[in-house]
């Protein structure tokens, strides 16, 4: 049994563009640290923002920083039903062609024309991690959860850079079904 | 490989005593049949309650009928979130200890002391499918979803009664998880 990974649940959030935070909070507005998160260089922020669609919306969603490229919002499928879209399942980064939404600021508001993704599931890792488990960036393995649901997730994504730390992101409904939460451990099977 | 299993995915939904019917909607009120489920003399009822707590709420969560023994809340661990409560992950009727919360129905309204529970994924099936299966009620199996979100389950509860019809029951963030809706199909593996 190879070492066992730390697991992080992403609840639904957004990354934002320069642009799109001036538009959101006010020209010049710099996102402030909440928590920082487990991937070095990677917060909370405080600020949070409205997604809104023709048939529904989610109140106070955090922004993840710093800020980035490409505004993207990653929920889960469960969100996605109550918002009335389908976002595809997609490597972060990796937008095109999936469904917009609306962001709403305090300052201004985002009509998204895409950039709404459900997170592929992955495992950050640094190369000295990759080496130890025998796998490289974006190989595709399994990660199996013990307990009361216990399960052995297909198609878990690896992602290598010495920027990472090692950590098997999911989804809360990814977690819900496995009954695992940050702080649970999975571990990797190729 | 064996023959395939319908998938249902179970939404947030509710089973209510005679006695709370009378409460919800009024003396001797008899719950509509909206729609046929698979599993024979189940049914979706017209009839809507409210879910809520001191934390949060869902509106217009459908009842199932027809009447049962014991009144009974079935959510995903996602609406638990929302509504601050922690139902156990159980199998239909086992609701000892479980957390309560209020539903409110048109003319009344039932504080529930306990009765919510998060479903345990299970097979139904005849005694015929069972022996095709090789398996038998109460057992716990695995099963196998493909595609996408491709995973295995752990845990799966076999359920035999000849009142059943052949059909895996998975909730709502099982099924996002695994990105499979009803009309899918899953693989038993023993």
């Amino acid at each position: 049994m190879s070492k066992p990974i730390p697991v992080g649940i992403s609840a639904r959030h957004v990354h934002v563009t320069r642009e799109h935070l001036d538009i959101l909070f006010g020209k010049g507005y710099q996102l402030t640290v909440k928590k920082d998160l487990s991937q070095p260089g990677q917060f909370a922020s405080e600020e949070q923002v409205d997604l809104v669609t023709e048939k529904g919306a989610f109140k106070k969603v955090r922004i993840l920083g710093p800020e980035r490229k490409q505004t993207q919002v990653e929920i889960a499928l469960t969100d996605a039903l109550k918002l009335g879209i389908k976002p595809p399942v997609r490597d972060s980064g990796d937008v095109k062609g999936s469904p917009g939404l609306t962001i709403v600021g305090p300052k201004g508001e985002i009509k998204l024309a895409e950039g709404v993704i459900a997170a592929c599931r992955h495992i950050h890792m640094t190369p000295a991690d990759a080496a130890e488990y025998g796998v490289k960036d974006k190989d595709i393995v399994k990660a199996r959860c013990d307990g009361e649901r216990g399960l052995i997730f297909d198609n878990v994504l690896i992602r290598v850079s010495d920027k990472f730390k090692l950590e098997c992101h999911l989804d809360t409904d990814e977690g819900n079904a496995a009954k695992i939460g940050t702080g649970g451990t999975i571990e990797l099977i190729k």
